[in-house]
């Protein structure tokens, strides 16, 4: 059976990022019904945190770095209502994207840590025409910022360009990839980052695998994306 | 299937606490058997804790007076280990002792959380011949320890008495248990409170229901108990 689960990981640990979410479960549901969704599944903040509720779960080694930097809570947020939904459904398997790829690292090493027997599947991300990574969050920029949001995916790209003609140097990629985006009006960087998958940790020579990461606002949206370089 | 469970919930935090914790293993298996035991579960601390373990599940409410103010962490290390068993095993049902109220409570309370479907059991506290609460710990006792130790169910019981006998001042009634404990050569109180069971939170004025709870060391051994009024 097909479960496509709707919860806004954030949604307890972020008010103002949860009202601002867009949440279109009726229009959702058909989207899922057509990608062969037997069942969806979309509790109330209500029904997952009824009054009384004070249980945490936190992963403290991928959550660090990063979005965990700019975000203090949201990892602790997005573990505790994540096992929840594994332990509610429980699904054998969990399809997470790659664009959040810290919160799909954070969330597998929660599940085994936990012996929670749910594999994680971590899925390509899914692009628009001009490359910006799909993100529920994109209906939020402005007709300008939307337009301008393309540059995140493109200084990406030209960084891997630069890897793949033979730059190993992280501090060189990096500045391929920053020149574009600080060149962007309206654009602030939170994060640009090479860093180890295997750690979350930065590079400063860098090998096939690793992955650029980055992560900005524009026009009050927080926008992020990553490339494994190869 | 009626499973019984080895593990020291301390194990990963209190390290020390965990080292002098008596572990007979085949003999405990033995009265498992003997009480209708299908199966053992023993895992090892290097099974549960492999390197790169980085998560934890953290109950904030009952987890935070009594014995989570003299031990920091000791709560959190139990939540985790008891979370992973129960996505191991996992159980329609767990027994816990009332002796251990506040682990009792506070594994509820996270069981309920986590949308685990386990339904946690308290079960009464059994008592050696003059009165100690049954634990593993007293073992640990030196047989001078040991007879002194009889104290603290005997303090609790002559507070219930008294509440029996009408008094309801919280006060009165700690005073009547106090006052047998600081008698006892070589007993450090650790907390003596009346605390209500729903929050486990101290009262003044005694209702039926409320919990008497003492926490102390005697010879190098933590002891606790508790008494139900009624």
């Amino acid at each position: 059976m097909v479960v496509s689960i709707f919860v806004n990981p954030t949604q307890f640990n972020q008010q103002s990022d949860f009202s601002r979410y867009p949440r279109r479960l009726a229009r959702d549901a058909i989207l899922c019904r057509k990608a062969g969704a037997d069942l969806v599944v979309a509790p109330s903040a209500r029904a997952m945190y009824p009054p009384g509720f004070s249980t945490w779960v936190e992963e403290r080694n991928f959550s660090m770095p990063l979005c965990g930097r700019s975000r203090p809570g949201h990892f602790r947020g997005v573990c505790t209502v994540v096992a929840k939904l594994f332990n509610l459904v429980p699904p054998a398997v969990a399809i997470f994207g790659q664009k959040d790829a810290q919160q799909a690292l954070v969330i597998r090493r929660m599940t085994r840590d936990l012996n929670i027997p749910t594999r994680i599947v971590i899925a390509r991300t899914l692009r628009e025409k001009d490359g910006l990574a799909m993100s529920s969050r994109n209906e939020r920029l402005s007709p300008s910022a939307r337009r301008r949001a393309v540059v995140i995916a493109r200084s990406l790209h030209a960084a891997r360009k630069a890897f793949r003609d033979g730059i190993r140097n992280a501090r060189r990629l990096k500045q391929i990839a920053r020149r574009r985006l600080l060149a962007t009006p309206g654009l602030r960087l939170d994060y640009l980052e090479l860093v180890d998958l295997a750690s979350l940790r930065p590079v400063s020579s860098v090998r096939a695998g690793d992955m650029l990461v980055v992560a900005g606002w524009l026009g009050g949206v927080r926008l992020i994306d990553n490339v494994i370089l190869r």
